[in-house]
């Protein structure tokens, strides 16, 4: 029997947000490698075995998954959201290239998921509507010079901005370096949301002007999306606001 | 009985990336509203009533829809890929502004899809691994200077790239110009890959540098992902290359 190895995106939580083939890859699976809770997303099933790992060792379970799928075993490695967007795909060809030949030699497939932006940007209307960017916010893998570098830039594009990972738990004061850097940038009234733990049972949605936006609104589970100079909120009496952006910037 | 309206993604192509929430909502509405080609991939069953219309006319369908379910009717309205990334979703938004109070009222939802930037990262490897920025290049609704403007800050912030709408039939010479703009911009070997028809029978993946890449390789059906300068190509005996763009930006 030949092994394979696919990464999967398992969106940003509720299950009715993987696609198809996510679902056909896990059923016909023995394997499932990836971090703790995604793993504990799977329902386990008798035949598939789980190993699932602490943060911040993504090579190490890059390699520990291609090694199984070169002995044969089927494969799925699971990441949140999209598994190409700031997870586990680019780390898995890290290891590929750094492995032996056997891993090159492997059927691999990347199965695209709903990425968190933009299960953040339907569940506030369309603020990704018009041309945006996305960022990650730790300066884990990059220098912190070029996170500035890029916000400045962005700005000055006027797209609308997906910030992945604001806070984390080990460099707390990063993101209120950033939110300084985009209100020294950006007019006042610029609309930025905090979307947290969208599409599950402690999902919150959260937008306001820029000038109010404090440090503490976001945490490690929320992905903050910056509106473009254009970004509009309609408010509708009785019911969540809607916040999009307009196809067109006039000329 | 009260009407809603669901703005639904239907992905690249394969009904296989379709999320299982779109494809409650479909089991769920009486009239599906979209473009021909995207109204055309939802399969017939009684009681579900069909309207297809013509591209270009977005503001006209969501207005349609939105009477519809003012009028009682659960309606989808059908994009491709994702449908708040250069898609029906900010159509729907900008009509519901100008239109009555009714429409403000509407239970209203929109659900994700995988938009063809994921789809074609995924099939290439994971191009969009790292900082990236999304750009409609149709002049239909901005102008081109703003497009220009916008590629070379996207460049100067070393994101990778993602090309909606590269190539239209009414103005086909402005893919050119772009393409000439980020060959002054880019060092020669930078990787661009042109992905056309991701996830149908006709799928095809061209990653070129970015020095041999021509305005004919895209068409209306391609979505092109331009590389950061750190993206990387990983060629396998046998198989089809792997494109990916690390985690990590060396200090």
């Amino acid at each position: 029997m030949s092994g394979w190895l696919a990464i999967a995106g398992l969106g940003p939580g509720d299950p009715r947000l993987w696609t198809g083939e996510v679902v056909e890859a896990l059923a016909e699976a023995t394997d499932v490698v990836g971090y703790i809770p995604y793993v504990a997303r799977v329902p386990d099933r008798e035949g598939l075995t789980k190993h699932a790992s602490d943060n911040r060792v993504e090579i190490d379970r890059a390699t520990h998954a291609l090694q199984l799928a070169v002995n044969g075993h089927r494969v799925v490695v699971v990441s949140s959201g999209d598994p190409g967007v700031f997870a586990m795909a680019a780390a898995v060809f890290e290891a590929m290239e750094a492995g032996p030949d056997a891993f090159r030699d492997l059927e691999i497939s990347v199965l695209p998921g709903i990425t968190a932006m933009l299960a953040a940007s339907a569940a506030a209307g369309a603020i990704l509507g018009h041309d945006f960017c996305a960022i990650n916010l730790s300066d884990n893998l990059k220098p912190w010079e070029l996170i500035e570098k890029r916000l400045r830039l962005a700005v000055e594009a006027d797209f609308a901005c997906a910030f992945y990972n604001p806070r984390s738990k080990a460099r707390p004061e990063g993101f209120g370096r950033a939110l300084d850097l985009l209100k020294a940038l950006c007019e006042p009234g610029r609309l930025i949301t905090f979307a947290r733990a969208v599409s599950t049972p402690e999902e919150t949605l959260n937008t306001v002007p820029l000038a109010e936006a404090v440090p503490e609104m976001a945490d490690m589970r929320t992905v903050v999306l910056l509106g473009s100079s254009l970004t509009r909120r309609i408010d509708r009496p009785g019911r969540a606001p809607i916040v999009y952006t307009p196809r067109s910037v006039p000329v």
